[in-house]
């Protein structure tokens, strides 16, 4: 069979992602490393990402702010001073001209900066100095800040959507009296990203916990949900954590409590970036590109007209446009259906298959035939052939269409997540206790992961447990929140296992 | 008459500034030269200018993009070699580590990138490059792009919102097929950001043509939005350029037309930023703070509740909550109202006065009284005393106030546009046709503008104009599009003029 994209997932699952996303005209190549251009397609994935998720985080009465770009290069001295080896990869700013010298266009060095600027990898340390003036009694928590910006970690090597040197990203962070109250804030960010994920974007998640040596550096836990790509890998889509009162101490974020004592807080951030863009890329995308959530599609409908460069293509054009009135009337996931009319002057047949790269949930064609008809062809992107392989293009009454279209994208993001969540089901394995068998089962192709019970080592013992899945490109995933307990002895140590942890290949 | 702001607009205009925006929690000086943090009330509003503003953007079959922050140094090197004294003022990226080397924190010297990198001040070189790779035919034009970016133009003295270093923006970028299309484009979004300053910002503007000198480089024509601000001064608000065939021939934007030719593309650019705010408190802050439009306000309503510790404040609470329940319910300007239960533990008359000074349009307060009474306490904050000079808080049942409040906001916003629209007509003087006259017409206090007939010299001629200006502090600001024909001579050169222009002092 025949399919829209040069490359199969079978034949070559990594040039098969990079062309779903030039294909679907999501993303391209800037010429500026390691930073991508977001192309409409792709950014109105974004924007309806970020549509949904700021209504989840308004709704849980978080504020959005906006805090500097840069970042002076002392705010990182401290923590360089308590890491050995210290070595950062980010964007540094030193002079603030260029001037053409001696004909040639270079930095001024009358422009150097006293103090270097670094482009923000992440704003915990600038967050954490405003959240100190904005602090004062326990009247003021918690305080909760949210910030939708793009950051900068300067990446070797880079793959579209997935790891780029610049990303666009949310960061939450919150400041709260004790740390009953800022666990309830990490549980409730990561609870909100897992039925975001499942919901909005169809994409089946492991809610868990991270082990020590995959936290991130300073927290006291962190939490990830994890999504299974269909090559088996695991993709972290979104990360929360509970800082403790580390970052609160090094910033001065303290209150005085009810009793009138100075107090630390206990502080969290979270956050999700363009990379689940590349995980809804991986999850739902077929051989004929990408199959879009009708959640997140930035146009859920799309009308081609068919024709011909004759005088009957007017009826046509009016019927189109008539339907795409009453489409625009329809509510679906209680928002406003959004229709386009595609009305590019290209061939019907090229237009079609522009859409189904892309992922458009609900393709219609209108012809002549159609509007005398009073029909629509209707082609849904969840099930594009029949069993006999054609393109199973239903013909519908225009009036059932209109009727029947809330319930029928309803029906596609049903599917794309039913799909997905009985993948990720048939493929976590809980029956492997031992370490041999263990690399064994990531011999295959398309190995998914591993549930294990362990010991939770840490320290020495778990850089141990860490180097060996290192030699066989495994790592640990997360402990997953709804994970059964631990009953037998641990797989890497021998010793009594605590709790079941995953393991997997990761991007 | 005791005011909430330390210092009037009388006292010192440039501190009560600061005063609107620090005691309106709006920004604040960010630790980081030359940035700012834009703080929840603040960001709120430019989150309230992005929706509409970006609905309108979208309405025009303008698509949304997003290109890389960074700018490889070669992207200037063109424009460097035809500027005579190329110096610009923007943040340069050297290196791509941090290291602690001998005991101090510092950009890893092997970490030297071998091209600089340029934070992206403005985006036209980078998205002309995509546009010249995604432009192949006539069928692809016009091509209609609009980003949401954070831009940075290194700056001396900096003001907040007025002039950061870094700042938000839109900035839309077309192509098209001839100079008429452009063109058109070009007024499009022109008078776009007129009537979007006028209807959502209730803030009256000035549309015209940027004189010659005023242009943004490489621009064959520029137009802007001029505001005035209390002060008499002027606040260019925006601006759209057409840009000929200059940057389509730099970056190799062409397409093959009907007839087979290979044709350079006109390009325009049009952006505004959150500059745009800062003529907000200018045009509409009093000597209480600043009064926030309503359609921009993020709350446009807010609930107090005057508690005293006692049994009866559930009753009061209770009534708040199903107000603003019933709130909530209510469509203004189309969209659903914007109610806020300030439910923090801080003293009632705190909370009024820092709404107050917030500009939330409309401060409802409940006590006891009011719940048995079943009324409301409301205060407008576009008429915040009465005669007397008390604060002029009304007492009206609640299903009165629920019934009346979207009319409530209309009529808020009428007035603050209108009020501001009448100081706009009364301060621009058009009887001014003598050059020593001219330079009196600035000695007073609050001058405003003058429009006055000139001759549109060019080249050395306009420099000398540009010259004389300068000494008096003033600018040119725009030719207004609506001005009347010019019938006498040139206030400048003495030769016949051929239009008006309006001359003022400027932020």
């Amino acid at each position: 069979m025949k399919h829209a994209l040069p490359v199969t997932r079978e034949q070559d699952f990594a040039a098969w992602y990079q062309a779903v996303i030039s294909e679907g005209d999501l993303a391209e190549e800037s010429g500026v490393r390691g930073c991508m251009v977001i192309r409409p397609w792709g950014y109105g994935i974004w924007e309806r990402i970020q549509k949904l998720m700021d209504a989840r985080i308004k709704a849980a009465g978080v504020d959005n702010c906006y805090f500097p770009l840069f970042i002076p290069l002392s705010f990182f001295a401290e923590e360089a001073d308590h890491v050995d080896g210290f070595a950062k990869e980010m964007a540094v700013v030193t002079h603030h001209r260029l001037k053409q010298i001696d004909g040639e266009l270079q930095p001024d060095p009358d422009s150097k900066l006293e103090e270097p600027l670094v482009v923000r990898p992440t704003s915990e340390t600038v967050i954490g100095k405003a959240m100190s003036r904005w602090i004062q009694s326990w009247r003021d928590l918690p305080l909760l800040t949210n910030q939708w910006a793009n950051v900068v970690r300067w990446e070797m090597r880079t793959r579209m959507f997935l790891r780029t040197s610049e990303f666009l990203w949310q960061e939450g962070h919150t400041a709260h009296a004790d740390r009953d109250d800022a666990m309830t804030e990490t549980m409730r960010a990561l609870e909100m990203y897992r039925d975001f994920a499942e919901t909005e974007l169809a994409m089946p998640v492991v809610a868990g916990e991270k082990p020590e040596n995959e936290r991130f550096p300073g927290a006291v836990a962190t939490y990830s949900i994890e999504a299974m790509m269909q090559d088996g890998k695991a993709l972290q889509a979104g990360t929360s954590h509970y800082l403790g009162t580390g970052f609160a101490e090094a910033a001065g974020i303290q209150y005085q409590n009810q009793e009138g004592q100075q107090t630390l807080c206990h502080t969290t951030s979270w956050g999700v970036s363009t990379r689940m863009i590349g995980g809804v890329i991986m999850v739902h995308g077929d051989d004929d590109g990408l199959r879009c959530p009708p959640m997140i599609a930035p146009h859920q409908v799309i009308i081609v007209p068919m024709l011909r460069d004759k005088p009957e293509d007017e009826a046509v054009i009016a019927y189109c446009e008539e339907l795409a009135k009453a489409l625009g009337a329809v509510d679906a996931f209680r928002e406003p259906l959004r229709v386009l009319f595609d009305r590019k002057p290209i061939k019907a047949s090229n237009k079609r298959w522009s859409w189904v790269k892309k992922g458009a949930p609900v393709i219609i064609e209108v012809g002549g035939r159609d509007v005398e008809g009073g029909n629509v062809s209707v082609l849904r992107r969840d099930r594009l052939y029949n069993d006999a392989g054609k393109l199973d293009s239903a013909i519908m009454a225009k009036g059932d269409f209109v009727a029947a279209v809330a319930d029928m994208l309803r029906d596609i993001q049903s599917n794309l997540h039913g799909e997905a969540k009985a993948r990720l089901g048939a493929n976590i394995r809980r029956d492997v206790t031992d370490k041999n068998a263990l690399g064994d089962a990531f011999k295959g192709d398309k190995p998914g992961w591993v549930e294990v019970e362990w010991s939770k080592p840490t320290g020495e013992a778990l850089d141990k447990v860490v180097e060996w899945l290192k030699g066989h490109k495994l790592t640990l995933r997360n402990v997953p929140l709804d994970a059964a307990p631990a009953s037998g002895t641990c797989i890497f140590t021998g010793a009594p296992a605590v709790e079941r942890v995953l393991v997997g290949r990761a991007y």
